[in-house]
């Protein structure tokens, strides 16, 4: 489910704010009728993600225009290598070109960022988590992403998991309530369906938490020693996930721990995009 | 013009793809009446950009929420520093807090970046502009957090500025055109109030296209020898700009060359999140 | 959360439907001049619920006009009974009378049924959970009406819950898979924060589930018997929900067999409106 | 005209608050290539509305599903009865399957509530009319149900009819102006294509509304003997139409007193949904 | 009923289509603090419309910006004569200035030539109707503007009135319908609020229509001595309605015939735009 | 690109404000299975254009509709040479027509202006060009039109030109501005790809604006003899275009002092609807 309803929304609102209608450039150089092809290709090392949705950029500027792809989501690329090709109408590429890229290269640039976490503790029994720092709007390819570079998603958004933070703690907190106190009213009133995950920032508050039957331990910014003592403490009691300034250096440290899971905003907020160019064939 | 309609349009769907409006944990764990106070607070060096928008998602969120700046966009933040501090209920904050800062920390990080680059050409005549290599969706939010970090922008979109790219050329001149019919046609065609740019590779062609009236030179992947010789050439006559695979490194010996821009697409495809956090105040 | 934005969209193309800016008789008839005061009427016994919809329908057509609440959503109103009393120009009120009141009784009929049920179950543990068997578009007021009637709600929709129902294992067995494959497949993959429903038919499926690790068991149009059975084997390993032709007759019953939830489909899908009117006060 | 924009997006608000692109089961459990046949079938005796619908509901979710109907819109069905059949990716159907059902299900439970009305007064000449006291957003969904059941639609909305309601006599009278006076001014000034029903309580009101040109007498809450004599009052002069707090017990004698229509907010308002499942097949 | 939703939606429109958030002039020459006063100035006689849509333009880009009206919509107005005066920030008056004006002197010029055909006819019964020849999207502005300049409004759209027009009588006539058979079809089977109207080409066509009981008569393109005898024949039975080709040079001639409506596409398909322009006060 | 989304928003909003899913009379009188053919008949002389919109029109209304061109937009057209061919649905053609033709009347009636103005200027060196008077939600369309007609367009919007105008130069000199200094800020401020554009009323201020660097002189309300004076100072240093007040009867003397453009509001703010008629053929 990539090119859902909010996906053709967002296309089209970043072909408005491109004015790919008004692409004056085009419109005085290059008549309707002339015919061609494009390579898409790949300029660097990565892994693809978003073909699909640079298709459908192309299709939306032109309906004749059809994405032939050459390699898929998921796989990785190698630079020179060449990823798509379009025939049709030379006009609506070159219109479309910018839009088109701008969203290969974010997605690429995130499952490619992924691939590396997941190769960095290869073997372990962690998997690698996104989170909600994604960008805004671009919730669902930024966690399509993810799962093309071989990552896992966490909450899609606010509505489908339980996570008691820092200040959901605080807040309680100023009402009274102890951490114990605040997951057990998480466990008896939250929507059936859901287990409850809490943050703990350490050995203390994480005993407290399972005690409390918390189902998940947020294991925020800890030493790989306090986060094997959890993960021990907490097996066959509640699963665990690690996050908080885990990079690519110390993520197989942390994975050494035993946690289930390890996080990571970087995924998302702080993304290179992975490298691809549109080519004229001759 | 920054809280333009797209913005609340785009701050809305962000608000939607998170389900602000089912935050279950919330909704499980904080009273409607629970009043409180939280800061935003930097994590990092860098230059802040996005408070208004920051603002608008709170606001959004509880229209009693109001956030108060305690310090502008555009200026220089340091770690620990609080950047405003909100105050009201406490759940609506909550609800809100992951799309405020997902929104401030990408433009934070945008207008650091640009930052950098203008520190580094400062002194020099060059003005560091910004590309269309923006993400989808947030093209004037980026362009915005470009001019915050004190560079300028380059064309909003395809409709206000004639440049005359790779495959346009190459698309020509499967017609049978040469650079400098291209160029004379797109003299004697666009619209009156546009100039005509356009991409060279090397001196012949920035010599060919300034023989044929063009009005800025767009000089791709060039030496520093070639652009100092070009921009020698083109002086009186035509505007310069430098791009493709400039960075930190070497963008102050492209300006050095004395081309007026330098553009980078970095500024806004590969941006670093500022890392920025709210704390509830006890 | 009640007025969200998608309840000043559903109120807004309600107004359209209706067309309330084309009141031939209002135009005719009422001179934009005319001021007066209206009371919403209870006309029978019930819960109230949707009295802030009804506001904002008044003030969506005319901002003048305010709502004062003369009772509170979730309480019980008899007949004659002045809910709301709005004072301002009589136009706006006739325009937006019949809209105003279709949330109105829409939404105090659900609220009077759940009631009904929750009345019925009293004293027992099980509650009353609502379904997806809501109306198209009316989703998050048909599921508010549920609370104020007294009862909690199940899925707000498909991406917050694993339900495993009678067509996903169909499906899953014409692929060669037992009920117990299909289970476990969905313990392990699910995302981390979702418990695993799934609906069985008979004590051995119940059974199967159970030891495959589901977390709860919806009891699908099973006797008294069974269902106490299957709580009683499911006791401190998962919880139960009873579902299936449930009436005001039978609820009791149902709820003496110790189940956890007892969830029905007519809460929503064929409730009779609470007859509610607007008066102009003389 | 069933299938018109406001069917379509409906249909799509309904799905996005299913969440059906996030359908957590489905994508746990179903690979994208199942393929696979579903009938909808009935499981309750009354009249079918809505398959159109929900087809449009199963094409939306994915384009390739194609229902085939087995039942017309406006056919009795009988338990057991297949509805329609639909063959393709059993994935998508699943998605759909909620949402499909929801809209069959109102608007065959409308229809089927409709045609009680009209075979209870079969042989007389009265016509059943619906109201405007349909679902919000759903107005002309209910109306074609209303159609399907044998029944006739009143107005759409406030700008096809002049209707003087009570409050509008109530208004009226505040300013000075009697029944009759409010009745010319209707005839006078309304839109030249309309006529002008009024709504009547007594022999007196009736008389006079006649006497000053209404061409429609609505009789409200009469008894059979007033209805009588009022319609033998208005012949060859006005058509009658009798509502409020007709069921169906009651709604031949007042057929019987030989008024044109008997309208009736009940059909819509407060409508039980006919049962209706959806099966894989083995 | 002129700032309805349909209103604020073309606003947004306009001023998107004009990008008046990128106002490259403004942005370029005028700073955001530089506070003024405008006055909107007539520079031809006219009748006003529209002042309340101009100003709703001016607090769309500028919700500090008032405009203080100095003329009513509806009163006649002479060059030179100051139409209203805002106050506040001179960046966006200048930003909203040609929008503003666009719709101020569209509407404008639609009263302005309406008055000019009622003042025609002045001391005779016939009243001036528009048609549904407006402006795609300004259906609601046109008929607004229209009755400022003392027109009445014809029907809104297809679904208020019924008027059998040329193709639908000979759509029925390949059915093997005559007239008669078409007229007392509509009759029978229309919406029962609605008259039916017809247009006719003769004096037998009329007949035949009067005896079939059509409630109006669209007299189309006849001598005023045809729809003299029509009017005579019809009084007492239907209403008359004269079209096609009327001007200013021959609308008394044909209302002179006593017809009771006369109808004109050209008010609103064929308009001059009233001269206004906005000026800075020094 | 003249079906772009902004076009197809605009027909189903001009659709919706018709309400052609309810027009009452075809749904009355046509049964939905009736085929038969139109033909799109011009009645006045004129040049066509719009023709794919009113396609796309008949299209929107009913899938199955196909309009074949019988003319193309920009070719003369005479009374009573057919335009365009339907087949099809008879009903669909008739709730279709009015909004078709509002459409193509209104295209056609500014191609037709425009084209007298550009033979009007034939064998001169000046170009006709519209302005920002476009009507509010039509601007892509009118300007399209004005192609059509022979003439070029102006900005289509704010932000892709400087255009120095009376108010901004009013407003800089509150600010102690001279006209020269505004201008040279413009020349350094605008984006780099634009030229700038000034407004002048006399020789002084041309010669001023020329010195301070303004690419393109607006030569506003002058005596020919003034403008061409103007025009030789300018040769070689500044376009000049010439605006105000210019009709049919002057537009050649203007053209004939060497001006490079003429532009006129005129063209798309007062413009006559070319008659066109839709007729069923038998």
């Amino acid at each position: 489910m990539l090119l859902i309803r909010e996906t053709f929304d967002l296309i089209d609102r970043a072909l408005a704010e491109d004015q790919v209608a008004h692409d004056v450039t085009t419109d005085t150089l290059i008549t309707s009728g002339q015919q061609g092809a494009v390579v898409l290709v790949a300029r660097a090392e990565g892994v693809l993600a978003g073909l699909p949705v640079a298709g459908a950029v192309f299709a939306r500027v032109d309906p004749s225009l059809r994405l032939e792809a050459l390699a898929e989501d998921g796989s990785p690329v190698s630079p020179g290598q060449h990823l798509a090709r379009i025939e049709g109408a030379v006009a609506g590429m070159l219109r479309a070109e910018r839009t088109a890229l701008n969203f290969l290269q974010r997605m690429s640039g995130v499952a490619t960022e992924t691939a590396r976490y997941v190769r960095a503790v290869e073997g372990l029994p962690a998997r690698v988590l996104d989170t909600r720092k994604t960008l805004p709007g671009h919730r669902h390819l930024d966690k399509y992403a993810v799962r093309m570079g071989g990552g896992r998603n966490h909450r899609q958004n606010l509505s489908d998991g339980i996570l008691i933070k820092d200040n959901h703690i605080a807040a309680a907190r100023a009402q009274g309530l102890s951490l114990a106190d605040t997951v057990r009213n998480a466990v008896e009133r939250a929507p059936m369906a859901l287990k409850v995950e809490v943050e703990v920032e350490s050995l203390e508050e994480a005993l407290e938490a399972l005690d409390a039957g918390a189902h998940i331990l947020l294991l925020d910014n800890m030493t790989p020693d306090d986060m094997r003592q959890i993960v021990g403490m907490a097996r066959g009691r509640a699963l665990t996930e690690a996050s908080g300034g885990i990079d690519l250096e110390t993520v197989r440290a942390v994975a050494e721990t035993g946690v289930d899971f390890i996080s990571s905003g970087a995924l998302t907020h702080s993304t290179r995009a992975l490298d691809i160019s549109m080519e004229l064939q001759a």
